[in-house]
């Protein structure tokens, strides 16, 4: 087990009518808010005029600024920014998914900023503060809502790149399982792809002796394979969305982090997908991670057969814990196959053409991934693998 | 599931050398601690020097107490809210397991506190303020190193009282697994039976569509189960300890009881059972939880029979679920006596000539347990059967 630290302070309120804590949660930090959304989705379900009555009676002003769209732009985050600074914004309200989240997180981050905000992005500057931010969470799945990470897409080359510090994690999030219950399929199940692939980066590693955390993790995958299917099947059982809802956070809180170093190699190269075709991060997840463990299996069937055998049920072959590992990396791409994902490129109408271009972005600040770092011709095997 | 708020800021730093920070840790918080204490082990094993050493190099003052007893009494915290009102100390360190930090909350708590500090845990008194807490941890146990309770022994009249509120929550948590390598078998074992008994306590529930909590509860009890053994035949396995040390915490932080409500009543039988005998409250467990199973264990078969099939691997038995959950008890009770754990009163060598007594105590404020709410004569039955 590695040293580590831990500490997550975002206050959660979880349940039914959640959101209606926000005047109260908002007040405590701010005397003007930035209402930060996507489409129009929370204006037509009501729930933005809530969000402004439960402000404005707790005397917080507001002011508004809709537009994210998934893989969430720099170009929206710098109107943001400059809207803030004029208005004297003091608290960034994210309503919607991780790409709200995210966007919203990057205008905290680059309002008290001098230079550009991208720079913070691309390691070139370090930020002393930020705004806060609080979250009203539509879409379970990111798990940005107790996260310190912001990922941005910048449009001036199709660049996808996250940014971690401490400053970005959300003040309050309040999740409200009801909220999900009118989300399209498409979504449940892209998000419900996006919790178990964080879960997944951080199974993955090389560190020995990190029992409970591969407890926990195992749990936290178990409860999403149950629940999706449910969810699917039934949108409006509020014990499955809560399920989902509460896996997506547990799934990225850094708790399952603790003791050990996660891969991310699935991540990067899904970035470099959604940044050059605009797939949703979850449906991207869904046709990489499979590859990417087809790829690696070898490098520790151990690994691969503990989490086959516990997440997935597959009776251990001691003889052979190779099959059992197969048998495993099998079982996803049956259950993501099952929940209607797609697992190939030619389903996303995605052809080889790029490939060269998304391995060539995807390594060059060096090899990615922990558990087995990867050069570009590997990243390049995985996309083939990908087809 | 239930609604839930969830909030848990302590800043955890685990890991070999974890202590070194206190000087930082402390210095960001105060000028002037009090170090607290039990007996002479953390000056024996040099760790008191070296907390002094640190703390002194940051810039910050030392006050000490030492003298904490298991079941830390009311008479020494207020001597320690003397020592620290004369002294003007703005932070209190505990040094030491659960005793040392429940002792040091409620100093913390009694400080700036006008009215006697025992109205507070009598419930007749809210307070607005308290001290800052940090915590070097030298036994993993209660859990207490980032919970907000403090469970304090009123010498007058033998009451023993817990207290929950959010300013009891320490601030920093420095947890070091081989500073346990040291620790007898004797507190290793009560230590593990405690925190497998904060899980239990939240696992039994009336709660329905609770999965991803039962799935982390199993996650952190197997951990445990699988630990202590190895932990008790070779003491300075890193590995063991440190799985135990962090399960120690996951287990009380609050996560486990995120949408469900915990039971609570073996812990209320115990804390009778160490006021008027001084057992170690993990010792008392030991021989308590077991007979409240034993007692209730109809009440829902169930999931008693997840509990059985989840964490100590009983095949069910589909036809007669009360057999396989009755065969988990069984194994509870052989996984504690393989450890070297009491499990009847006869063995602690307390006969029964106060059971009514204790059975009265236990709820002289309303019945107790949310499981299956207990009155007098059912404390007493399960006392009964502790003999």
């Amino acid at each position: 087990m590695r040293d580590f630290t831990f500490q997550n302070a975002t206050k959660v309120i979880f349940g039914r009518g959640a959101e209606e804590a926000v005047g109260a949660e908002a007040a405590a930090l701010a005397r003007k808010v930035l209402l930060h959304y996507g489409g129009g989705s929370v204006k037509r379900s009501g729930l933005f005029d809530r969000v402004v009555a439960s402000l404005t009676e707790a005397g917080v002003d507001v002011v508004e600024l809709g537009g994210v769209k998934p893989n969430p732009r720099l170009s929206l985050v710098e109107e943001g920014i400059a809207l803030c600074r004029r208005e004297r914004v003091d608290l960034i309200l994210a309503v919607g998914g991780g790409s709200v989240i995210d966007s919203a997180k990057a205008i905290a981050l680059g309002v008290p900023a001098d230079g550009p905000l991208w720079d913070f992005f691309e390691g070139r500057a370090k930020p002393g503060e930020a705004l806060p931010v609080g979250v009203i969470l539509t879409l379970p799945a990111a798990g940005s809502e107790t996260s310190p990470v912001s990922v941005i897409t910048n449009e001036r080359g199709l660049y996808k790149k996250g940014f971690r510090n401490a400053l970005l994690r959300p003040r309050f999030a309040l999740l409200n399982p009801e909220l999900t219950f009118s989300l399209p399929a498409e979504q449940t199940r892209a998000g419900a792809v996006d919790m178990l692939a964080h879960v997944m980066e951080r199974y993955f590693t090389n560190e020995r002796d990190v029992e409970l955390t591969d407890r926990l993790c195992e749990a936290t995958m178990r409860t999403i394979v149950a629940n999706l299917p449910r969810a699917l099947t039934d949108p409006e059982n509020y014990a499955a969305r809560a399920e989902l809802m509460w896996a997506s956070t547990v799934a990225h809180c850094d708790l399952l982090d603790t003791g050990r170093e996660g891969d991310w190699a699935s991540h990067k190269i899904e970035h470099e997908l959604s940044a050059l075709y605009d797939v949703a991060h979850g449906i991207g997840l869904a046709v990489v991670f499979p590859a990417w463990m087809d790829y690696v299996v070898d490098h520790d069937p151990s690994r691969f057969a503990q989490f086959a055998h516990r997440v997935w049920d597959v009776e251990p072959d001691f003889f052979d814990p190779g099959r059992t590992a197969r048998e495993g990396i099998a079982r996803v791409v049956a259950f993501l196959r099952s929940c209607g994902l797609p697992t190939t490129l030619q389903e996303l109408a995605i052809g080889d053409d790029r490939f060269d271009e998304m391995a060539r972005k995807a390594v060059e600040s060096g090899p990615i991934g922990a558990f087995v770092p990867l050069g570009e011709s590997d990243v390049r095997a995985i996309l083939e693998r990908c087809r």
